[in-house]
């Protein structure tokens, strides 16, 4: 039944570059006042810039956190290939959000485009816990993936879900320290992995 | 004359991501009116939030069934690519019908729109039902895939190409079971396939 | 200098892929008119649902042409890169005027519309030619295809630019003939393949 | 800790496939009056080809250059997938300096937006630099790749970052030079590249 994990990878990785590509199409001049010169235009359009660079950011680490954990599995299963669809279709629902913080950072709805920003986060923290319990409960890990490993793994994944929540609820108060905490948080997740994750070759 | 069905499935593959990954671009604050809060703008949206659920489920499932398919096949041929067309031109489709969709949940014409949303799934399911019989009358099965199999799956897709022309009848009359129907009837899918399909090594 | 056409391939696959799947996003309820049914403005649409299988076709024979031709090429060569490149701006180009062709499909521009549509197709038919002659001249077939493949290909393709050259000429005065005539030919160059090629294993 | 190159690989080929697929999006009958013929619209709109064409080659080239530069790379690791992230970031942000140009090419702000398309390459160049430095500090060239070849490398990248910066600088005063300048450095790199690179089979 079970099958290697080479197609639901491409699949994937297909959406995941499509999703970051998609989200420069945000980025117009129209969203600015045409009034006055395309210089002070260009700048006006910073809120648009900034959430093109953090929800870049943003997919950037999923996909990588994606293929760390794809690594250290050797099959894939019916189950694993829905679960993997909410996955992905949190990564492909991303652009609206950015779209809706780029045109509300400047406003007096911050704090509300703030909150939805981090909201889908959570969703999707939460397609990626789910992902690897499904994993798990498949016994789909490669042999040489211990349950150390694992564990690790999954600490990782159920503190991200947390601070993810609440920086959904801070964001209500403190929009950008809302803002900088998932940039810390992904900065921390990258910086986890890279460290003594065992090597699986492919 | 026949090749193999890497590229064909690779082709397809970058197809379906694209389709998936588009469906987010229907999703815009324009589509509801901006006065009121930013909260209630959003809330507002959830027809489109639907649609993107329903049509994300649609096309995760049609790339499951597709590969499903091509597993059991060794090879290529002229007619294959062109009705393999035929399927990649409706899963390209389906972002309109879904906008269709999404405009039209709550508004006194959400039974034209969900019988168009229905009926392009007919033409979908025929596109599928054609593919299998071209692959079937070129003998591209591999050869440890038995009669019995084949039939299998005949069965199943002329279930559900009966199943959607009764849907966008029905949806001329109850909107919303029709669109149950439609998720039913996918679920039902992947579950029949999920059994005991024999596993064919790749 | 050379090296093999797996990365060529696969990155022009992908344009080929996206390409044929933005062509939905011409496909608009706002561009008829929002009075009268749903019923009647979906059934307005037909000129975009044309243009839209149309374009589907031509590029999805261009893609089975590419890859026709790809089959017989053992390396790829700087020129080869660039002269591709030109290949995949035509393809990447087509969903303009396809928008340009459904806009005025029933308007008094039909003309002017089916010529540069038809007129987009000499230039890409003029790219195919020169990366056929490209790859001719770097002498990068394979050594197993001889002479007389590559002139039948040859023959083929000049026949292709002088036919959508004759179709230009004949939409400005009959454009429904026009449309016909690029159907045709497209029928006709896969026909013309599908027959006695060498059969090159991969 | 580092594992091989193709997936990064695969993930970059399809963030450019996008990019350069979603030029077309930004030509648009609707950015030219539409009194008048459809051919004095469509002659009109030149600025937009232009523009076209122009990021399309640019793109097209980065890609090149990005795959020179992967081919002499026998493995990635951590920052190289970060700094690589920020190649991509600007790949991906072509689209919208492509726009501005296209829609000021014959305005009074031709010299703003062509400094602003201009500056998009100085980061770009510089992303393009970092990742270079990044492989070389973490060595992960292949062995067989002499230091002769990487300072080849380094110069090419160093001068074509120079000459953006400058390109920036003059387009402040002579905007249609600043553009010359820009497809010069890329024929420049395009060629400098194209002799005698080492052969590093794969």
């Amino acid at each position: 039944m079970a099958e290697g994990t080479n197609r639901i990878e491409a699949f994937s990785d297909g959406v995941f570059a499509i999703a970051i590509t998609l989200l420069v199409l945000e980025i117009r001049l129209q969203h600015v006042g045409v009034e006055g010169s395309l210089w002070a235009s260009l700048v006006a359009l910073w809120p648009y810039y900034l959430a093109f660079a953090l929800s870049f950011f943003v997919i950037l680490v999923s996909w990588i956190v994606h293929h760390d954990l794809m690594r250290l599995v050797h099959a894939t299963s019916r189950p694993v290939q829905l679960v993997n669809g909410c996955v992905l279709a949190y990564v492909t629902f991303i652009p609206f959000p950015t779209s809706v913080l780029a045109a509300n950072l400047r406003g007096p709805e911050i704090a509300t485009a703030v909150a939805f920003y981090c909201g889908t986060f959570v969703l999707g923290s939460g397609a990626f816990n789910l992902l690897l319990e499904t994993i798990a409960r498949g016994q789909l890990f490669r042999p040489e993936v211990d349950a150390q490993t694992i564990g690790r793994v999954r600490r990782g994944y159920r503190m991200a879900f947390t601070i993810y929540v609440a920086a959904t609820l801070i964001a209500l108060v403190a929009p950008w320290w809302a803002l900088a905490l998932n940039v810390a948080v992904r900065v921390h997740l990258l910086r986890m992995r890279y460290k003594p994750v065992p090597l699986v070759a492919r």
